[in-house]
């Protein structure tokens, strides 16, 4: 071991972070909220490895441009290709397809788990990410879709977001498949260009009716200066496009109809436009969405890295992906769901102060003075009787010599009790109590709302016998404290 | 999309598992037990992420005779080689080692995760599992390693594990290294040897005394056949080893004098034998640990795959480990930690009749008659009241017209309650409500120990604006009767 010390460079792969304490418990508290609301609509729990082959993953990614479509994949022994799972939708597929015999249709799961992509990180933009998803497999009817947008709806109110800071958007693949055949992009031999088109539609929000019109015609020049190609189409066909994203043209084909059949449900059950709305600029950049897509956004403003107010946006959607199972099985097995992106929405939560706001109290800490056996044993005795009743305690663990160091950890942890017993006091029996939060208060001399109060002591000396009383009256007390200052 | 229908067939890559509703819910059900204890112990949570790189993460796992080292690896665009890690422990360090200047030392942390391994898979062997560790790191005395076994023992408890049906057993590697220089293999230039010799000890739980003097020596022949070499030790070497792990040698070093600190901790504590033992045998397969060892066991016996009675055996464990951080920073970050296999332990708990007890109840579900939008709208509509009033709810979503298919997905799905309005029904403003608990109890007449109540309608009919009244009614009678039966 250490053979050659401080040669080796502690760093982490670009594109992945830890998660601090407050980042999960944040993130536990978002996924318990939205995990109720799923089971509340008859969901239940099913998870998948994070390896698939990579043949059974298929190649859905946007991004298909780029070499190995954006997954990591590695080799099996026997030469498989196996890859990291870049979304939960494709290793559902094969989950339903693989076990069709033994599960009831229709199927309706939920999971939250990391998903891998290999591709450039950016601000916001992480290799290893986490998404909570919704299915139902076996479903043929837009009912299935219209659950889902109520579900994504009351999923955002159950997580405080108020209404009007939200909003559902729905659209259908084939209303925009009736659009592009109508310009000539239908049949499969069109399947690339169409796809072009579709992602320029995508970035109505990002770039406006403009520069989605560029994207749509020759092409589109950004800040820096990098040109995207365009999709090469004629003035005539870019104003249908245009037209009907913005709601100005008109169609009737077989997505109109289950847009409107999905409306009714929305109206019938009392989710107004405020909350779930009708917009034909929906897209979902996946290839395999065969007919519904929704999208959940967030309509707060927020300022972006480059300083600019933007709305906070999309933070989760899905579609109806019909085909999917039918790759494995050959049997229709029409399907329907959603994705949450879990990062983006803490980040949007965390902004609305809407999370981390359930109280965790730091431990109360038992000092070390002595360092002998029979002191160790004694301070651990007494951290054992704090936990056995239930109080958060720990003994110190560093290097006890420099007392000065136990004050400085007790303080930088936010510890709210420190139990101090030198030789003298054990030989007598007793212990000194410090109340941290008091004595910060009264050495900060604060003059807030709850020093009407009398102050308590900030330290005081007890019986051994007394340690666990004395901890939970002073831990009580500031619980009061706290509770009267959020109030105040 | 499903160009080539029935071409591609689903499967899981070996060694790899889907996750049942049932195992998610036990294993959050433990997890959550764990987390209460770690917390208790003011341990807080930190995460990494599945990628490290090779170089920080090492190679200290137990199978490096094998190509890569048993680690998923791939190369990053820079062509770094990063890994899949192994374990929580070497992330940890790096994490810790990247951060050294903010993280306030003695750090208190744990963490649930999944680890991968690119081994052979087999009976009970995966190449993910979950685990869930412990650490504080920067703490030099053995106090803090005694902690860590009251935790592990605290935890078996917490999660209903009876005393007496498991133990914590503590080693001490120092201890070992002493006997293993008095037979001539001290020094770095004996590093694998030694490694072959721990192993051998390692095997004492499996194979016994004679198995492992064989390992010790020329080696060991397995009922299939396999050989494994031998250490090749000789004869009073093998007899010295074979002595101190039966617990009849006898020894003074560094290692003893820390095991009866930790053991005076444990006895100030109240941790006797029955809970916290002392045992020469533990050895832990991990090259990195400099100090003492633990292991959770637990001790009632189950059937394994031969059909042999054994004990259930180990379920986690761990030590100190000095070096992983100075590998990185130079400075002496003593650190001590273990991990806990949440699979294995969930399988233990199932086996106790620990887990799972927890009730979930399938949803209501809601028919459907008539697919016209009004109708559809309108029983949409009953489930998201049910929903609101806080009943799990859930209208059909597969082909409504076999209606028997319906009632057969309520049964396997094991529904509550069905909910049923025809056309003359929703005329009237009617409902049929069938109860298809008492349905079941009715059509098979039995005779258990709540039928002296007198047995309900199995289906009523009401009017609509009683459903969620109802449905309540019912559901609270379904669980009294479910009390009934588990207290009768």
């Amino acid at each position: 071991m250490a053979k050659k010390p401080n040669k080796l460079k502690a760093r982490l792969p670009r594109g992945f972070v830890d998660r601090s304490a407050d980042d999960i418990r944040a993130t536990d508290e978002m996924i318990s909220k939205i995990q109720a609301v799923y089971e509340q609509y008859g969901f239940d729990p099913v998870e998948t490895p994070a390896f698939e082959y990579t043949d059974c993953l298929g190649k859905f990614l946007p991004d298909t441009d780029r070499p190995n479509a954006g997954v990591f994949s590695v080799q099996d022994e026997d030469e498989q290709w196996m890859s990291l799972r870049y979304d939960l939708t494709a290793p559902l597929a094969r989950h339903v397809s693989e076990n069709i015999n033994g599960i009831q249709l229709p199927y309706r799961t939920y999971r939250a788990g990391w998903v891998f992509r290999n591709e450039k990180p950016g601000p916001g933009r992480f290799r290893q990410f986490m998404q909570f998803d919704a299915d139902t497999v076996g479903a043929p009817g837009v009912q299935a879709d219209a659950e889902m947008c109520m579900m994504m709806a009351d999923t955002m109110e159950a997580l405080g977001i108020p209404r009007g800071q939200y909003v559902i958007r729905v659209n259908n693949r084939k209303v925009l498949d009736g659009v592009l055949e109508s310009i000539g992009l239908g049949g499969e031999e069109n399947d690339g260009h169409r796809l072009t088109v579709l992602r320029a539609i995508d970035k109505l929000d990002k770039f406006g009716i403009d520069g989605v019109r560029l994207l749509l015609g020759e092409g589109r020049k950004d800040e820096s200066g990098d040109f995207t190609k365009g999709a090469a189409l004629e003035a005539s066909a870019i104003d249908t496009i245009a037209d009907f994203v913005s709601g100005t043209g008109s169609l009737e084909n077989d997505g109109v109809t289950e847009l409107n059949t999905m409306a009714a449900m929305f109206n019938a059950c009392g989710y107004a436009d405020d909350r779930i709305k009708i917009d034909p600029s929906v897209v979902r950049g996946l290839e395999y969405y065969t007919g519904p897509v929704y999208e959940a956004e967030l309509l707060f403003d927020v300022t972006n890295e480059k300083g600019e107010v933007v709305q906070f946006g999309s933070v989760g959607g899905g579609g109806r992906y019909d085909g999917l199972v039918k790759r494995f099985t050959g049997r229709d097995v029409p399907a329907t769901g959603f994705s949450i992106g879990v990062s983006r929405l803490m980040t949007a939560l965390k902004n609305l102060g809407k999370l981390g706001r359930s109280e965790v109290v730091a431990p109360v800490l038992v000092t070390v003075m002595d360092g002998d056996v029979d002191a160790l044993g004694r301070y651990q005795k007494m951290v054992q009787e704090l936990r056995g009743a239930g109080i958060r305690a720990e003994m110190y663990q560093g290097n006890w010599k420099k007392f000065g160091n136990q004050l400085k950890y007790a303080d930088r942890r936010n510890c709210p009790i420190a139990i101090i017993q030198g030789s003298d006091e054990r030989e007598a029996g007793d212990l000194q109590i410090k109340d941290l939060i008091e004595g910060k208060r009264l050495s900060e001399e604060i003059t807030d709302n709850i020093t009407w109060r009398e102050s308590r002591p900030a330290q005081i000396t007890i019986k051994e016998a007394d340690l666990v009383e004395t901890v939970r009256g002073i831990l009580d007390g500031q619980a009061d404290d706290r509770r009267r200052q959020n109030e105040g």
